[in-house]
């Protein structure tokens, strides 16, 4: 290969309303809080101060992720760059829980079971009824997804299977072609592609947390897995909102 | 043809940062102002008052477009649409006017000539040298334009001449197809097209006026002219905005 590789960067959306509320959200379509366009903005200043110049972004479906795209590519002055937005970089799908606050679900179906539906790599939480409003069938953004395609609940596992097609098939041609990539989405979606990236294993997986508005940049190898990967913020301050995020009840 | 033609609907981004200061502004990447950032958001809620569910939209390479766009989007829940930037749909190019003070340039050039350049169709203001800052060639939006179509000044006519090819390759397909489409762009990009599309001779174009913020609403024919072309918002509201205008110095 003659060209060299390009860059790529991921940011997880700012705080949303929900994040501060507490609910477990997923294909819910919330809105960033003022603290989440802060971080957003904070996060396009990071890319900035390092000279980031992006050729392409991706996002997903949800307004959240959308919106933290926006505004970091406005404090970049990079507005203008192509958005493709695709469903498969979406948060997980959260199931029967979706909507529902995190102590509440402990209280209804148990600690040790929320936990699991939290943290394992391959439980999903209950599914919901196709009569739900969960699920999205009659919402016009799904229209082009086959029932099979659709989710009713999904693990980590099952988002990493859905993320990988669009990673292989959209976005490393891009960068094998040496375009500098962004792409901005969502706690699960991100670490579902840390996962590969980094090579991380499924139990392990499980106990990392990708912090809000920080972007992570990586160098890349010829077979498109991390070389380099670091948080553009300093250390410290991605410690301490690790640290935030493990004393909240939940995340997601 | 079977399939119903999609609606289209038209907007000019809200006041801008130089609309305010009053300079001519053309390819500069100038802001929305705040008050302009409050009509993308009206022009958001009257599209999604009358219900239109768009299914692609298209701005220009400029932020205030792009971003009248966003809030617009935003407002009528439909951030997660596909958005196209193309600089086809880019504000007429101001030539050696760019960056002044609009009453500065009467001062210079004298008012007839002055308002020659604003309002003749076909005369472009004088061009900028290859060496300015406004020959955009280091720009790298513009990066993939070739010498010839990189413009170093516009008359409303070459505007006109650079938009059709956008309209008629790449947004009648779409709307052939049955999609709805929302423009969001600029007085003169729009201009042009409402020109086009509303059989205005070169003598009544140059005496319109679109006012920002307002969205203009068409059903086509089946040769993609306008059979029915209406502002969403309150006639009244439209005259007095388009009067306000004409009380200006200057506008673009």
């Amino acid at each position: 290969m003659s060209k060299t590789i390009g860059r790529l960067v991921i940011v997880r959306h700012g705080e949303s309303e929900w994040n501060k509320k507490n609910l477990f959200t997923g294909w819910r379509d919330v809105r960033l809080t003022e603290q989440g366009v802060q971080e957003a903005r904070a996060a396009g200043q990071l890319m900035a101060k390092e000279g980031f110049q992006f050729d392409l972004t991706y996002t997903s479906l949800l307004r959240r992720a959308i919106h933290t795209l926006g505004l970091a590519l406005e404090e970049m002055d990079q507005m203008w760059l192509p958005v493709e937005k695709h469903w498969r970089l979406n948060e997980r799908h959260y199931g029967a829980l979706q909507g529902d606050d995190k102590k509440e679900a402990v209280k209804k179906f148990g600690e040790e079971q929320v936990l699991i539906w939290r943290r394992s790599y391959a439980t999903p939480p209950p599914p919901v009824d196709i009569t739900s409003e969960d699920y999205p069938k009659a919402d016009r953004r799904y229209a082009n997804l086959s029932d099979a395609e659709l989710p009713r609940s999904e693990s980590l596992k099952d988002v990493l299977i859905r993320v990988m097609p669009y990673w292989e098939n959209t976005i490393v041609p891009q960068l094998a072609n040496g375009k500098n990539v962004l792409i901005a989405a969502h706690g699960n979606s991100l670490r579902a592609l840390m996962k590969h990236l980094e090579n991380i294993s499924d139990e392990d997986i499980t106990k990392l947390d990708l912090p809000t508005g920080e972007p992570r940049a990586y160098r890349l190898n010829d077979q498109f897995k991390a070389a380099e990967a670091r948080y553009l913020n300093d250390p410290a301050e991605i410690a301490r909102k690790a640290q935030a995020v493990k004393n909240q009840t939940g995340k997601a």
